[in-house]
């Protein structure tokens, strides 16, 4: 079935550009991209139905590439806590932090944890989000983080979203396995991801490489399973030192290295030369009051793709809405709108190994697109908060949500 | 006509504190609160209707203070610009800047006006708020001025939304009256002013008082017209420099003093004794990239009651959301979510002249009030973006946006 999309104007972020086509026309048939161009050069056809886009600007759909959505409890106590002059030594002796939403994630029952996450989740998709990573991390034993897995696949099957599910198992030391974290990563490669793995949970691995989680050491035996397992792995490195994780998930081909504050030059080179897309995450650098800027210059000369996404998650960085991510990147981090943009299309994509079919409005990709009432593509990093009228398309098809 | 909404707590904010109430009730008298307090002692009647607001959160409906939502145009090619390397002096020989606002504002119609505030003042309202403050100031001349005026109370007709309208004529220096900055203040207090006021579209009277925009002397003058008019009045205040506007203010009884960043502890004490609200907008330091933060402490010590407002405007601060202000306030100037949700409710409430009818849930208030489906009060604050599952009241009625 045929459908023409007409009277907008499009930013296709084809390579990761507006790559603009004024006065556009589209062409789906069935969930995919079958022709665009300019209006005037409409192939003729017998449509099976012709939309008028009323002026729109239309962009890719939204993808959110780095996000937490499902956990149990949230964090807004411990926010308040902290404000009112609380120290984080307080807190985590009360059993706060992490370890809270552990507890809550694991006391959760699956349906519990499948409805806040629908919560949040819809928040995303009501502003623009077609496409969304969801990692586990806070179950940390097997049963546990195969209720979150599923929970994502759930998700994906009840939304009008594609989600792809990251195995972040490690992500902190669970309470069991204090004091022997090695023993928690053997845990990790030789029982839970290959159960995990076998269920076909898994679409990704993660880990979080930082001196207050696990060692470059500890990050490279999960990777090597995830290689055996044939699943593409990521990393958050750099967020709060310089480990040189960035480089550890180039030399294994990540598909992203997230964070990246403290990264260096040489992990820019070792990234680009690896194709390792650099997640920024200005929410959490936000919500934390960090200082430490990425370094945009080198990711820029070097030519490491940045993508950038919500982190959602209750600790850092309880962030409902990428455009919002979009003004942080530009305000917080000085990128362009344009590179804001493509962050959150084109190279978001590529951080979840769907560059190919996600990401730009080009033919033969998913028709997963957004038409903005909006004067302007930088409308979508200017805006801050609220909402903005829009159409949401995926697989050829209006959503609502 | 008596109605009980019942199964939820309440954060009445009386006295800007959130005064909760667990497991409450409210009777509703058509657009009043006849009686608040434990469910347990609902007083007995023959209730028109009963709602069930399903274990909700309910606080007062969110009062934004200070914005200024009419305006023509908007300056996101202007905030894409700086982020590619242009400088403001290059932007502002363009003509951009506050100047391009002033242009686009007088060529649009009225209807045009509208309907590009109607879109942002629902952006608003679906986030909570059922009360807003809109400026003019970008008109600069009697003609345009009144048309701002008038789109400001046209949008309070048509929307679910009580809308004050302040006359900011005083907010640049129009470009006919270039290097005349006496002379244009002769014009706002012999012609502008008395005009506006006459045809009932002035609520309150505000300025810009910075060494860009009037001098004290220049306001004070502005001020006594107001004064004669038996209009209240309000001030930008102490943003970039500390010229003392804040004392000015509360020397003809303010009713807020707004921005206030370079503020001193003098202007603290002159404010609480005045009862001038300090009205912070973290929207508008966060854009800007500001360092210099409000004195919280000499504000709190001297008991200046504090408001948060989203200065919802084109060129300093696009915010559509009023809980995202909420939470810059916290991350940004560390008040705590009870201040921030105080400071958006009770005392902005105050800031607008309406303390006593408005901004908490009291018996005899106006039943204006927006039901969350959160966890605590602090989630208002919490969260980043994005939408949270609410039900909002006002009137005493059912609001759909
Ligand atoms: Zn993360
Ligand atoms: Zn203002």
């Amino acid at each position: 079935m045929k459908t023409l999309w007409q009277h907008c104007h499009v930013a296709t972020m084809a390579s990761g550009k507006y790559s603009i086509i004024e006065d556009a026309a589209m062409v789906t048939a069935d969930s995919l991209i079958e022709w665009i161009g300019p209006r005037s050069q409409v192939p003729s056809a017998d449509y099976a139905q012709v939309h008028d886009l009323q002026g729109a600007w239309v962009t890719p759909g939204l993808i959110d590439c780095h996000t937490h959505t499902v956990f149990g409890g949230n964090r807004s106590g411990e926010f308040e806590q902290r404000l009112q002059g609380v120290s984080y030594a307080e807190i985590a002796a009360q059993g706060g932090g992490i370890a809270s939403t552990v507890r809550a994630t694991r006391a959760a029952s699956e349906d519990e944890l499948f409805a806040s996450a629908e919560k949040r989740l819809r928040s995303l998709l009501r502003d623009g989000v077609t496409t969304v990573e969801i990692k586990s991390g806070y179950g940390l034993d097997l049963v546990n983080e195969r209720k979150m897995l599923r929970v994502a696949r759930r998700l994906g099957e009840a939304l009008p979203v594609s989600v792809r599910a990251t195995c972040l198992a490690a992500h902190a030391l669970p309470p069991e396995y204090k004091d022997r974290a090695d023993d928690y990563i053997e845990h990790i490669c030789s029982e839970m991801l290959p159960a995990l793995a076998a269920q076909g949970l898994v679409d990704a691995v993660d880990a979080f490489c930082e001196y207050l989680a696990f060692s470059p050491a500890q990050v490279e035996r999960v990777f090597k399973v995830a290689q055996q397992l044939g699943l593409p792995v990521k990393l958050h490195a750099e967020q709060l030192s310089s480990l040189h994780g960035s480089s550890l998930a180039a030399r294994y081909h990540a598909l992203s290295a997230d964070h990246l504050e403290f990264m260096t030059e040489a992990d820019a080179i070792a990234m680009a030369a690896a194709g390792t897309v650099a997640v920024l995450l200005p929410g959490a650098f936000y919500f934390l009051r960090e200082t430490q800027l990425p370094p945009m210059e080198a990711l820029r000369k070097h030519g490491v793709k940045i993508a950038i996404a919500s982190d959602l998650n209750p600790g850092t960085s309880p962030a409902l809405s990428v455009r919002l991510m979009l003004n942080m990147a530009c305000t917080l981090f000085r990128m362009t709108p344009e590179e804001a943009l493509a962050g959150a299309t084109q190279h978001a994509a590529t951080a979840l190994g769907m560059g190919d079919t996600h990401g730009s409005l080009e033919v033969g990709k998913v028709a997963d697109f957004v038409a903005w009432q909006i004067d302007r593509p930088a409308d979508l990093a200017y805006w801050l908060g609220g909402e903005l009228d829009k159409r949401v398309v995926r697989h050829g098809v209006d959503v609502t949500v």
